[in-house]
């Protein structure tokens, strides 16, 4: 299909990205063909800024695009520190707009699968902060599977006989979801951490 | 939320896209930044390259990015015209790789409520072509909606004093699909339109 081939060319780049199928990388393909001139060159202009601006911050690992971490600063409090795996978890949590402590990245989670152990993570920078920024309490919101869960037990022990609070954040049954379709474990989390209504 | 700007306008780019998300979004823009510089440079240059070269053919309405059409060219059978709604659905036809015949793109369908009658569509250029051009059948495949129909209908009755054979895909269960989930239509249109096995 030579003829078409602008428009292979940028299906095939939108077909590239998770979670897009052929389908929607050729509507994404033809609605770019219609679409202002002005949101193009936004869209080229935010995909050229994030590549060259965006990178790690060296303390916490969020991924931020000013030379000082807005996570970082001093405005913030740094007793309670939520702990992710992955930089791109800290944007689950900002979007509620209440939490107003910091983060740390861990970049991963222990998997045997991909030969990751807690050694890959970044442990020793957390344990340099609790120290340095004298945080109080660790949030640890690794995701809830086996990856996550090990990570956040590996977590724990190291941090055995550090002078701090460890938490995880609570599993059970999700807000607006139904009692019938959960599945077993997390009924059973839910049993568990059952909480006092009076 | 201005501390993640930079992946916040790459988010807000990708969900004006139709069927993303904001979930999907997300996902795409911290995939972006992972992305090797390569898969980026190619991304940004189809982008340029769609938009800048793809264009509207004046005699067959697709959109092609070459400065003859390669669906008009005389190496294709211009006996047989398929007449579509939107230079999109040519995709659908030319994957098949059996189709050698040309085009025509209406440019929409007859639709009250975007208030398209059948002058707003690409009707005389198609009787010129009739005659220009030696088509002997058309071939309507507008979308099995009511304002697909309403145009397939309207267009025949618009063509018929012309000596041409006027055809229309045909409507059934679609392969590989299932009877029990077909809806009433689909069912009554296969009933109608049923063929012989012997």
């Amino acid at each position: 299909m030579k003829e078409l081939l602008s428009i292979i060319n940028l299906t095939e780049s939108f077909k590239s990205f998770p979670s897009i199928g052929e389908k929607s990388a050729e509507r994404m393909a033809y609605y770019l063909l219609d679409m202002d001139q002005e949101k193009v060159n936004f869209l080229i202009k935010s995909i050229e800024e994030a590549r060259t601006k965006v990178h790690q911050c060296s303390n916490c690992g969020a991924l931020i695009d000013t030379s000082t971490c807005p996570f970082c600063e001093s405005e913030r409090k740094h007793d309670t520190c939520i702990v992710v795996a992955y930089p791109k978890d800290i944007l689950t949590f900002e979007k509620l707009d209440t939490f107003k402590g910091v983060y740390h990245v861990l970049n991963g989670e222990i998997s045997s699968i991909k030969g990751k152990s807690i050694k890959d993570l970044r442990v020793d920078e957390l344990k340099e902060r609790i120290k340095k920024e004298h945080i109080k309490e660790l949030i640890i919101a690794t995701n809830p599977t086996i990856e996550g869960e090990t990570t956040a037990l590996f977590l724990a022990k190291v941090l055995e006989n550090e002078d701090i609070k460890v938490t995880r954040l609570a599993h059970g049954v999700p807000m607006g979801g139904n009692i019938e379709y959960s599945d077993n474990l997390t009924i059973l989390k839910a049993l568990e951490n059952r909480t006092d209504l009076k």
